[in-house]
C-alpha cells in the first residue's frame, strides 16, 4: 500500500470515528465488499461501546415504524442511533419494504441518526454475518445505540439476535395461524414481547394468548420479559416500551450478563473465524479437483464411503495432537 | 464390540435391508441420537436408489394430505415409499400437526409405507441433517419414492430441498401477504409448484400471478417447471401431478441431471463432513480452556483483534502448505 492510499485512510477512520455519515455509509459498503478482514480489524479497537436493540417479527407488523418512533424516543435523549434494516429481498414484496424505508426519510435527514438496508439479493448466505460487520462499523462510528430491525422467519434472525443485547420481539393479532410456527422459535429469543396495532380487535387475545402460553415455560433465568401492548402509528405505549428496554440494559448491567453475553459472543465469534480460516485453507489447497472427482465418483458407485474418506481428508490437514 | 453385539447387528441390517418397519424405526432412532457415523457407514453401501421428493410450502398449505394422496397413488403402482414429515415443533401448532399425523394413520398401517415424524424440539440446528440422514436409512430400507413433507420457512427447508431430486412447492390461495417472502424463496427451489385448494376462491389468481412472476425471472435449465392446480382432499389434479414428477424424474434421467446433481451433493456432503471433523478436532483440543479465556478477555478489552488471533489459531493447527 502507498502512504498516500494509508494516509486517506487514516482521514477516514477519523471521518468514521467523529459519525461522518458518508464515511459510515462508504466503510459498510468496504466491508460488505471486501473479502479481506482489514477494515474490520482497524476499527475492531474503537467498538464495544454502542448497545444493541434487536427489532424482529413476521412481515406487515409494524416494525420499521415502531424503529421510527422508537429512535425518536431515544434522540430526545441526545442519543445517537444507527439504524439496521434487513430486508430479505423478494419479487413479491420489495415494493412494500421500500415504502417502509421512505416512510423512514424524515428520521434520516436527523443529526445523529445512520440508517441503512441491508438486503439479500436472493441469498441468505452471509446476511447475518453482514449485518453484524455493518453492525461493527456504526459502534465504531460511536452510535449508542444500534436497532436492527429483522423479519423473523429463520436462522438468519436467530443469528442476528446474538448481536443484540436485547431483543424485541413484535407480533400483530392478525398474523394468525400460517405464521404460529414462526412465532414460536421467536420468542425463544425475546426480552420483550410486544403485541403492536393495538387498536385493532384481537389485540387483546393475543396477549393472553402470549401469556398463558409463557405461563407454561421456563423464562430465561433472572429476568421475567414484560408483554407490552403498542400502537406504534400512534406512538402509543411507546414511553413504556422504551423504559422496558433500558430496564433490561440496567438488569444486563447490574447483574453482570451484558459482560458475560459479550464475552461469550466474543469466544463464539473467534471460533467462526477460526472455522472460516481452516475453510479458506480447505478451498485453496490440499484436495486437488481431478483428486476429488476420482473421490467422488467412488462414492457416487458406493465403492467407498463419505464418512471414512472425510475422516481420512481432515487428518491429512490437521497437525497431530502433540502430547504435553 | 462383542461378537454377539456383531452377529445382532448384522441381524438387524438384513432385517433393514428388506424394509422391517420395526428395525427401519429403530435404526432411524439410532441414527438420530448416534454421535459417531457408525450406522450410516454400514448402511451407505445400500444406498442410492431410492427417488427423493419434496414437499414444501407454507402452514395450512395441505401438504399432509397431499402426501398421503400422493402416496396412494404411488401405491398403486406397489411402489415401496417413505415419509419423512419434518414438524418445527412449537407450543402453538404443535396440535394441529398431530392432527395431521393422526389422519394419515391409515397410509401407516399399508404394506409398503413406512411413515416418520422428525420434530425440532424447539431448536433447528441440526434439523436438515437429521432428516437427510434418516432419507438416507429409508433408502437403504429398498423405498422406491421418498417423500419428505418440510414446511418452507427458511434455511432449513432449503437444506432439506438439497437432498431432494424433484420439490413441489404448495401454495394456497389464502397464503396471503404475509408470506410473500417465503414464497420468493421457495419458488427458486421448485421444479413443480402447485396451487393446492384449488377449489377456494383466488385459486386462478394466485395461479395467473406465480405464472406473470415467472414469465419474467429466469427458469432453470432445462427444465420449465409446470404451475398446477389441485384439490387434495377431493383427490383432484392428483394424477396430472404424478405425471409431472414422473416427467421430471425421466427429465433428470434422461439429460443426465440426476447423475450429475447427485455427484454434486456427494461432493458438497463430503466437505461438510470434513468440516465437520476438523470441528470435533478444534472442540477436543488445541485451544485450552484457560487459553482461550485468556484470549477472549484480551479482545473483550479491545487489546487483541479477534480477525488476528484466529488466523493464528488455524495456522496453529493447520499442516504447512507442502509445495508439490
Amino acid at each position: 500500500m502507498k502512504n498516500e492510499d494509508i494516509s486517506i485512510k487514516m482521514n477516514s477512520l477519523k471521518k468514521l470515528l467523529k459519525g461522518d455519515k458518508r464515511v459510515i455509509a462508504q466503510t459498510i459498503s468496504a466491508v460488505e465488499n471486501d473479502v479481506s478482514t482489514m477494515i474490520l480489524e482497524t476499527i475492531f479497537p474503537h467498538t464495544g461501546k454502542a448497545y444493541h436493540i434487536g427489532i424482529t417479527g413476521p412481515p406487515g407488523a409494524g416494525k420499521s415504524t415502531l424503529v421510527n418512533v422508537i429512535a425518536k424516543k431515544l434522540l430526545e435523549k441526545n442519543n445517537k442511533i444507527g439504524i439496521i434494516a434487513v430486508d430479505p429481498t423478494s419479487p413479491f414484496s420489495g415494493g412494500a419494504l421500500l415504502g417502509d424505508r421512505i416512510r423512514m426519510t424524515d428520521l434520516a435527514l436527523k443529526d445523529g441518526v445512520f440508517i441503512r438496508s441491508m438486503a439479500s439479493r436472493g441469498s441468505l448466505g452471509g446476511l447475518a454475518r453482514k449485518t453484524n460487520d455493518a453492525a461493527l462499523v456504526l459502534d465504531a462510528a460511536g452510535m449508542d445505540y444500534i436497532l436492527i430491525e429483522t423479519i423473523g422467519v429463520g436462522q438468519v434472525e436467530l443469528d442476528i439476535a446474538e448481536v443484540c443485547d436485547t431483543t424485541v420481539v413484535v407480533l400483530v393479532p392478525e398474523s394468525g395461524d400460517s405464521i404460529q410456527v414462526m412465532k414460536a422459535g421467536l420468542l425463544e429469543i425475546a426480552d420483550i414481547v410486544l403485541v403492536n396495532k393495538g387498536d385493532r380487535d384481537g389485540s387483546d387475545r393475543l396477549l393472553m394468548e402470549i401469556k398463558f402460553a409463557f405461563e407454561l415455560r421456563e423464562q430465561k433465568i433472572g429476568w421475567h420479559f414484560p408483554i407490552l401492548k403498542t400502537t406504534a402509528t400512534k406512538e402509543m405505549g411507546i414511553a413504556a416500551l422504551v423504559a422496558e428496554m433500558k430496564n433490561h440494559q440496567a438488569y444486563l448491567n447490574k447483574s453482570g450478563r451484558l459482560e458475560q453475553e459479550r464475552r461469550a459472543k466474543i469466544m463464539k465469534r473467534i471460533n467462526e473465524l477460526v472455522e472460516e480460516n481452516i475453510r479458506s485453507h480447505l478451498r485453496e489447497r490440499i484436495i486437488k479437483k481431478e483428486e476429488m472427482e476420482r473421490i467422488v465418483d467412488k462414492v457416487y458407485r458406493r465403492k467407498l464411503n463419505p464418512y471414512n474418506i472425510a475422516s481420512k481428508i481432515a487428518k491429512s490437514i490437521i497437525k497431530p495432537r502433540k502430547h504435553r
